[in-house]
Order: structure tokens, then C-alpha cells, then sequence
């Protein structure tokens, strides 16, 4: 490749800096049109990777900008999460509230895990009536909902009657679409390669 | 809609634990067949919400698990963010290092913008190299790969040759095709729906 004169280096610049004022001018008015300052409700599902890793990255943004957070954790809670173990380092910022015993089918037993969904979204409920609390987060609530040891239409009742101004982060692959009818952000993390694929295994401080 | 009897209950119940028994299995299957444990490197892209988030949940996972962390994030900087806020309470178990100045379109200026992607790939070796730290999360370095501010080859060598239990965590819409063949698990945060499309506002706490 041959080298390029001052002046065409010169042209690459002064292109690069009209487009960027152009970029700020489309974004600046974006902003400024998105107005409403209102709590929202965002849902990460999908197969891929990051739906509870986000909700937490959001937890932690969150008490980094002194908010409280109130965090349900549905179907999992066998093992101690590196997210559990470091959030309960926090006891006055964060209520944390784990369903019992594992993943569903680690139980194979489906009255029991109706139960202890039900119990779940009572702690659910107090956290989506306390307006002191600035996020909430239902880890892996879409799972309670697809297995129906939840009723939707219950949920989402409760979702809308909760404080103004309070956000909520619901993760879990297969959102129904009556959930994602209501909600303001959702994205679907989709897989484009796993390590899985590769024989890696499941590893500490990267799955758990 | 009628109620359903005992014996229907019950056999809903029972073809429900077979299934789970059975889903069981292929899990068990695969956590046991995908055992080698090594670094790996994550990449979060796409247009939809939760690169970043995912990222920093990566980081706060990694804590609770007591690994040494490092984040050096690219193009962004200008706005102390509550992840930032966050994470600079931690100073003994996270090394935090912001680029320079904001966004490239707020800047205009490309020749700076390359100058300051390249001091902070500098700090980005630095933790590459160093095998005390479990995790590097590298925030929006897609973006500065996208524009050329770092060559894609000399950044995927620094990361191969980095410690080899060290997991690595690159962030950023429009991740290089280049980038994507040597990483281990890459998701695409698709965007199903946004707030922004309803008129409302990015807010604290949700987007920075």
C-alpha cells in the first residue's frame, strides 16, 4: 500500500469530522425529542448470553448512582452466584431475595416449583410497592412465566400499578409476548458463537 | 374454561417431571462433556441494549468471585457514569482506566481520537500481560476497531498472547468479522423494541 500525502490525509480528516458533526446534530435532537422522564420497564431475553449479566451491570449502574435495588431471583438459587455473593456485600442498598432450590429441572417436580414461584412474586410484589426502591430486577422471571407456574396477565397487573418513577429489569430466555407487549426496552440476545461449541466448559467468574 | 381434575393434574405433573428428568440429562451431558477450563474471550455487539451492562455484570460476577479486574473503557469518558461511579469504590480489586473525551462525534477530531485509542491500548497490554487479573473487560473497543483508531491484527495478537486463565470481555456495536473468528462466545443484542421509540428520554441509572 502506497503511503498517503498530507493532503489526502488532510481530506480523510476534514470527511471524518463533517460526517461526526453531522452524526452529533442527529443525536443531540434524538435526545432532546426523547423527553419523558419516566420509570421503564426493560426485558433481556433470547439464547444467547448476557440477559442476567446485563440486569446486574444495571443494578450496579444503579447503586452507583445511589439508587436501592430490590432483586428477586426465579427458578435459580442452588448455587451461590459471584453476583449473589457480591451484592450481598451491600445489605443496605440491595435486597436480595433468591427462590429456592435450583434450576427446574434439577427438581423434576412441578407443584413444588408452582409454590415457590408464588412465593417468589409475593417478595415481587412488596419491592413494586415501595417507591424508595429505584430499580427492580426479576432474574429469570420469563422462565415462571413460560412454565405458567405464573399467571401473566397477574404479573403484568402488578408490573403496571408500581411506583412512576421506578425501572424494572425482567431477564430470561422466551418473554411472552403479552410481557413484551407492555415493556419500553427489549432486546433479544442472540447466539453467534458459544464456547460450549468448542468443549469449554461452564467456568467460574464467566457463567457464575 | 373448566377446571381440570385430579387425575388431569396429576398427569400434567407427571409428564412434566419426565420431561424435566429427561432435559436433565442432556445438560449433564453437556456441562460434562465441555470440561477444558481456560481463559476465554467474550464479545457483546449489536445494536440493541445491554453490551456494556453485560459487561460491567461480567466485572461484578468476577468480584464476587474474588478475581482482580480490569476495565479500560474506549471512546467514552466524558460522563462520569454510575457504572464508573460504582466500580472506583473498589479500587483495590478493580483497575479502572477512562479514554479521553467523549464520544468521537462530540469531538470531531480524528487525529486526536487515534492518538487517545492508542494510549489506552497501551493500559490495555498492561493488563493483558498481567496474570494477577481474572478478568479484562475492554468497553466499546469495537468502536474504536470500526474506525480504524486501533489495527484489528495488532489488537487479536495482544489478546492471544495474553496469561492463559485471564477472560477478556470486548464491548461495542459492529465488532470486526476479524475480532468475531478468534473469540470464544460472541452475542448479538438484538433490538426488539426501545424506549427512545415511545419518546422517552435516556435516564439515570438506565443509561448512564
Amino acid at each position: 500500500m502506497r503511503e498517503l500525502s498530507p493532503e489526502e490525509i488532510a481530506a480523510i480528516n476534514e470527511r471524518h469530522r463533517v460526517r461526526m458533526e453531522r452524526k452529533k446534530a442527529i443525536i443531540d435532537a434524538k435526545i432532546k425529542s426523547a423527553d419523558k422522564k419516566i420509570g421503564i420497564i426493560v426485558v433481556n431475553t433470547g439464547n444467547g448470553k448476557g440477559k442476567s449479566s446485563s440486569g446486574f451491570g444495571m443494578v450496579m449502574r444503579a447503586m452507583g448512582n445511589g439508587m436501592k435495588v430490590g432483586v428477586v431471583q426465579f427458578i435459580k438459587g442452588a448455587i451461590p452466584t459471584g453476583d449473589e455473593k457480591f451484592l450481598r456485600r451491600f445489605p443496605d442498598e440491595v435486597s436480595f431475595h433468591v427462590m429456592g432450590e435450583g434450576y427446574t429441572w434439577e427438581t423434576q417436580d412441578r407443584e413444588r416449583d408452582i409454590e415457590k414461584a408464588k412465593l417468589a412474586w409475593e417478595k415481587a410484589r412488596e419491592f413494586l410497592s415501595d417507591p424508595t426502591i429505584g430499580l427492580v430486577m426479576f432474574d429469570e422471571l420469563n422462565i415462571a412465566l413460560q412454565y405458567k407456574y405464573l399467571d401473566v396477565h397477574a404479573v403484568i397487573a402488578d408490573l403496571l400499578d408500581r411506583p412512576e418513577m421506578q425501572h424494572v429489569v425482567i431477564t430470561g430466555r422466551g418473554a411472552p409476548p403479552e410481557l413484551i407487549a407492555i415493556a419500553d426496552t427489549v432486546t433479544d440476545m442472540t447466539v453467534v458463537k458459544h464456547a460450549y461449541e468448542a468443549g469449554i466448559g461452564a467456568q467460574l467468574g464467566i457463567e457464575w
